[in-house]
């Protein structure tokens, strides 16, 4: 067996690649929400001088990853690879923001697991040698989301409870072979679960048994428990995915009371900022992932943390012909402290 | 520095993946043209009993995947994770296939550099010791990507002569870290090239750019010349393309005029099947590498490949908000030996 495989879904890192520098952007609306001090930008206008919402998220992504790179007081030269992705068609934010970095480019597609994927295989590349220095990214906005998956803004739709509000923000994240940690130690990838959920106003419900199935494989294959970590935390299943996790978790033995949270409950306060369910969007893991988690590891009031970030692989046409949403869900360990 | 790479932009696999196993699927257009011996299934109705080209298009990259699999005499459970894109929003298709194989799956988005992107990642899981086998996949099916980034077949639009036909196709490709060739041998991985190509009818303009800085950078990183290879071969630049790689690799001290091809040119007469400038889509070079160069590695008459697929990365939003077409090439070397 590959030496780094350990159980069924987890890969263990030999050489854990370091967090060396991070950076987030985000929206107006994120900016007021419970985590704003912990993010680097914070827009007052989520066109940001661009023509178009579209424009804007590649210039949010494109700022950020530079951040990031900056955070590590390196220049994109130093960056061996790009893995980004976000939720627009065939990926045009990450695309168009490679284009202005000159940087070989892997673009992925994860939904709001494109943070947690991008991460896994930018760690796998420097573990095995590939890499020192790589950029992981994701960004998404909620005007350019939500007119591609729901609706022109100007319907003024209503939106049920069940629903989440996609976030307006980038996350990067530089990892290196050298550095000080955080380190990422584990990796859990995930496969696909569909419990046969149609409606996307529900999209916790329609991910969380992927969270599920990821968590408790990730623990069969680490021989770790909830309580050997600070904070477990699922992006972005919301105020419906959560219930759905914390008691199918309980019924599979595992109590996730003390340190289970979820980023898309993290990053709004849902009743004074009518965001219903909660936060979603592949920016939403990756600004709480590269704020909040991030410096919350560097003060060491977080040292270890389980990052699953789950992703809704539909897309309007499947659902317009009536399939249901896959659900699949990225796990990584990140660790203030390696063996 | 990481102690795979060599030069800016290519790594040296230190134990080469084999591939172990390889299967193609074409619809009927594809399976009168010249490549047509070297499919293993050819579809004669390429709705394939489904009520939608998007589910059609499902079904090909689920059985290509499985008989992959089968190829290599192995069951899904036998391999780690599943590499896989299309050119479908949200790559839809590559999802609900993943949905059917319970394997840990990565999807990616690299337009029709996907199947290089995939083989390039799996074969760096393999060598970094994260996994022993995984399985790589695109697809495209012409009238899922005709209504999605041109208009509705039912418009019956003329189409100039630098357009490309996308192939209706899935290929797919199981790779070992123990195995008889042919190897994976080098990565060179592309950054985007964007000259300011603005006509989505001239792909192979836009991408021609990416190609050429991949293949030379290829040989700057490796050492190989184009006489090192029995074949270089693009996919898929098409007619318009494949000139200006050799007019302009010429230009830049290097011959490829005697081993020099394409995949979408080798898969179609464009004379005869009457279409232009040549095949395009992920499922185009997935084809020719997975059938045509596979069986002709294990027949020993081609024993060193460069394959460079190349990917254009707009979006239809992104082309009608008036950005150009951003480029790139994915490269690997398959050969019959290794050190």
């Amino acid at each position: 067996m590959a030496e780094k495989r350990i159980g069924l879904q987890t890969v263990k890192l030999l050489n854990p690649p370091s967090i060396i520098g991070a950076y987030t952007i985000v929206g107006p609306k994120e900016g007021e929400g419970p985590l704003k001090d912990y993010f680097d930008v914070v827009l007052e206008d989520d066109m940001w001088g661009q023509e178009s919402f579209e424009k804007s998220e590649v210039k949010i992504q494109e700022e950020a990853i530079k951040g990031a790179i900056l955070k590590a007081n390196l220049s994109p030269n130093d960056i061996q690879y790009i893995f980004s992705g976000d939720l627009l068609n065939q990926i045009s934010t990450s695309s168009y923001t490679a284009r202005q970095l000159n940087i070989a480019y892997f673009g992925l597609y994860g939904a709001c697991s494109t943070m947690i994927e991008s991460l896994s295989l930018g760690s796998m590349v420097i573990d095995g040698g590939f890499a020192d220095k790589v950029v992981c990214a994701t960004s998404s906005h909620f005007s350019s989301a939500e007119r591609q998956f729901r609706f022109p803004l100007e319907y003024g739709s209503q939106r049920p409870f069940s629903s989440q509000w996609t976030v307006t923000g980038a996350g990067a994240t530089v990892i290196s072979s050298s550095g000080n940690g955080p380190y990422i130690t584990y990796i859990t990838t995930g496969k696909i679960m569909d419990f046969g959920i149609k409606d996307t106003n529900n999209m916790g419900g329609a991910m969380a048994p992927a969270a599920i199935d990821t968590i408790s494989q990730h623990f069969k294959d680490t021989g770790y428990t909830p309580d050997d970590y600070d904070l477990i935390i699922t992006g972005d299943l919301g105020l419906v995915g959560k219930k759905i996790v914390l008691e199918l978790m309980k019924k599979s033995g595992y109590d996730l009371s003390k340190n289970y949270s979820d980023c898309g409950i993290k990053i709004f306060d849902g009743v004074e900022q009518d965001t219903h369910a909660g936060g979603s969007g592949c920016g939403c893991v990756a600004v709480v992932l590269n704020g909040y988690i991030y410096k919350e590891m560097l003060k060491k009031n977080l040292n270890r943390v389980l990052v699953v970030a789950t992703g809704a692989l539909h897309s309007p046409i499947t659902v317009l012909q009536g399939e249901s949403i896959p659900g699949i869900a990225h796990a990584i360990t990140v660790d203030n402290l390696i063996d």
